[in-house]
């Protein structure tokens, strides 16, 4: 299983650095965050060093995913909160700062003041349909 | 395969209601947020109606999941972005407006203004250690 021996959450994985686990297996370990937004937030990753989103394979991808329902169900239930996010930040621009893939499981509750930037906005007449368009063909590229 | 009559996503998964789809295979649909964070940002959902997380069988999210890494990149490729959000708003306290399970995918760059607030805190000492201990008592329950 590649490791990165700079990346701290592979420290975190191999025990070099501590860490709150909650939920470990064979291929994902979770734990919680130290800078929480919410109590009870915690980080899915894989065990295996995986930057960001187009370093993994989609198997791989799905495998951590797979585990996200349990992990989220049982930390929102532990801290009683009514819902949750789940948040995958791929790439420094997007709000990545550790370059190991991570999953943030984010419990919320009625009036807390979390969640995300909610700024709507809609298409010029017939810029959807480029923009649908230009997707479909990087699909197919 | 269930699906829920009054449900805006299964009616578009059905064709009785318009979308900029822009990818499709036998159990997942991508389309066009029609509100757009950014230019871009799409929507992936099962066909089959489940309402959000706890209703989803771990297997079926994580078929869902597999489609995400490459949907994500072409979506990301074909407006240019540098990153992408993945969200998944589970329960109305969480931002989930449809009662369909979907997957957000927003693409991000530099200075855009967007993202989750991110207002991180600190647990008080021990705090940590209880919120773990719930967690872990919460998977095993």
């Amino acid at each position: 299983m590649h490791s990165d021996p700079n990346c701290v959450f592979c420290k975190i994985v191999a025990g070099a650095i501590p860490a709150l686990r909650v939920f470990e297996d064979a291929d994902v370990l979770a734990f919680l965050d130290v800078g929480p937004l919410s109590e009870g937030h915690a980080l899915a990753i894989p065990k295996e060093h995986f930057p960001t989103l187009e370093d993994m394979p989609a198997d791989r991808f799905a495998l951590v995913a797979s585990r996200l329902p349990r992990i989220a169900d049982a930390v929102r239930r532990a801290v009683g909160a009514q819902g949750c996010n789940l948040l995958l930040n791929v790439g420094r621009e997007a709000g990545q700062e550790v370059p190991h893939l991570h999953w943030h499981i984010i419990p919320r509750v009625a009036g807390d003041k979390l969640g995300y930037r909610w700024n709507a906005s809609t298409y010029p007449p017939g810029r959807g349909e480029e923009v649908r368009q230009a997707v479909k063909d990087a699909l197919e590229a």
